[in-house]
């Protein structure tokens, strides 16, 4: 099982986004050939499973997909928009093996490229012309800021604790996956309850499949990463698996001597060591399950149908993952 | 004259869009206390020029103020937004002779920050209720970061004209002043002639606003602009002064020499005594004056109102202002 024949119910209305996407990097070639290089570095590959998710939820309630098209757009666009600034606040040089905006066209573009997709989001997002999912774009806008800041302030603390985790990860990544379904099902013309349903397993898939990224840049290979073993903890952040070593051994750890600045090289390989000796991978696996399964069951009260289906297999999908 | 006594015709909504401001940054007072102190930090002080554009503009047409003071707030968090992502790429100490958000807090949250801000921006748009502000606003944001992306490219370059000044102008301000005059005139209920008339005021006034800050920029004192003379053209941005003096002396000037690195502190307060020498300034500001002249022209086909009066005399004293 892959992603691509996960997304196959869904496969042509994906194939759309990406015939908008290459629109809006072709729109420049003439006048400003160097935003359109930059829209089409960054407007290929990743998962898309943003979109992905948005017709899917859609799909689940209805076959009209006219106008979610614009949202899924919207969706990803943001998630992109995310990313661009992500790497140039943290000056990553690659992304899942790709050079990155600010590595090759310096961090000053790429703030304002970043901005430039987030407006390209919102106008796609309110060529919906629904007002409601409109408002929720830039309300999602706003907790993913509020997260990535809480992040910024938790940056090199050992005082942290599971509800500031979650708070973090709700904002950074669970909004917008929520965001996506939650659209779709809004677009679809769900009942407020399909709606909700639709919200609550994009929030809780948010949970899981942040968890398990936090899980990946621990167990991952370089290789598979894109990005050097532990490159979270390297800068300063304090995911799921660190806390839960923090929290073990709270008299003495290699993750809060790492914080502290002690003997950073050493600090870091005996915490990606001691991460995995004393089992909080698998701790942390089944907290992201947790989110999951509560994903997978709240599609229960949905009608069958292989939109359905392929949500619930996906959740399961993303839980394995190794990228 | 002053801008306090321009503004008197709206005083009492300009004070509602600090109620909105204040409210913004007491919401997070207790649970995230850094956001809070930003905001605080950010939300203070400034021309407030949009909103009272919004307001004037809406009252040229109607007395009807209740969603106008929801895009005022948009247009003011919005320009708040873009002077925090553009301080943090110039690296900028101080604005206006305060400390910036990336001097403060440093560029990664300034960057968090603004996108905060375009979030929040974007919320107080969608809540008019109105999906063409709305489109409107994500436009807007769009063409301002395409304009700063035009600036960032042709940084440190001589080989510039006249289109693309105005082009990049055009895009990082005008774009705004006629999105906040626009947007009152739409919220007010204008009919397509009025709403047409009151966006080319804006986008008129916003050319000759941009030209006089570029020229405050050559003739101020470091005291009245709040950092230092010929700020601009020391960052590789020619402005109107700067590329006119080019265009006059393209066999060899002041400008292109600093432009390519040569003996830069001696050539710039050479391209500064030039400028003035060679009567560039005069120049600029009759080109400034041409099209605050066309702003208030346009206005003729308005009712005579109070707040018609007030926004020619605002155009007439833009282009008188010291800073």
């Amino acid at each position: 099982m892959d992603l691509k024949t996960l997304y196959s119910p869904v496969a042509r209305d994906l194939a759309d986004v990406e015939t908008n996407f290459k629109e809006l990097a072709d729109f420049w070639k003439q006048d400003f050939p160097e935003l359109h290089d930059m829209l089409r570095h960054i407007l290929v590959g990743g998962k898309i499973l943003r979109p992905a998710l948005t017709f899917l939820s859609g799909r689940c309630i209805d076959g009209k997909t006219g106008r979610i098209l614009n949202m899924a757009t919207a969706n990803e666009l943001m998630h992109i928009a995310t990313l661009v600034h992500d790497d140039a606040i943290d000056r990553a040089d690659t992304r899942r093996g790709r050079v990155t905006v600010n590595k090759l066209w310096g961090t000053e573009k790429a703030i304002l490229l970043g901005d430039f997709l987030f407006a390209r989001a919102g106008e796609f997002a309110a060529s919906t012309d629904s007002l409601r999912v409109t408002k929720l774009f830039s309300q999602t806008l706003g907790i993913i800021a509020v997260g990535e800041l809480r992040q910024a302030r938790d940056l090199f603390s050992s005082n942290q604790n599971m509800e500031g985790y979650l708070q973090r990860i709700s904002g950074k990544t669970a909004a917008l996956l929520k965001m996506s379904t939650e659209s779709g099902a809004i677009l679809a013309g769900g009942t407020e309850a399909q709606i909700q349903i639709l919200a609550d397993y994009g929030y809780n898939l948010g949970l899981a499949f942040q968890i398990i990224d936090d899980i990946l840049d621990f167990i991952g290979t370089e290789e598979e990463l894109g990005k050097p073993v532990g490159s979270d903890l390297r800068q300063g952040t304090v995911t799921l698996p660190a806390l839960l070593l923090i929290q073990r051994h709270p008299e003495g750890n290699p993750v809060s001597e790492f914080l502290a600045g002690h003997d950073r090289e050493k600090n870091i390989a005996l915490a990606i060591e001691q991460i995995k000796s004393d089992g909080l991978i698998d701790e942390s696996y089944r907290e992201a399950i947790k989110y999951s399964d509560k994903a997978i069951a709240l599609l229960e009260e949905l009608p069958k149908t292989p939109c359905r289906e392929g949500l619930k297999t996906l959740a399961s999908y993303l839980v394995r993952r190794r990228n």
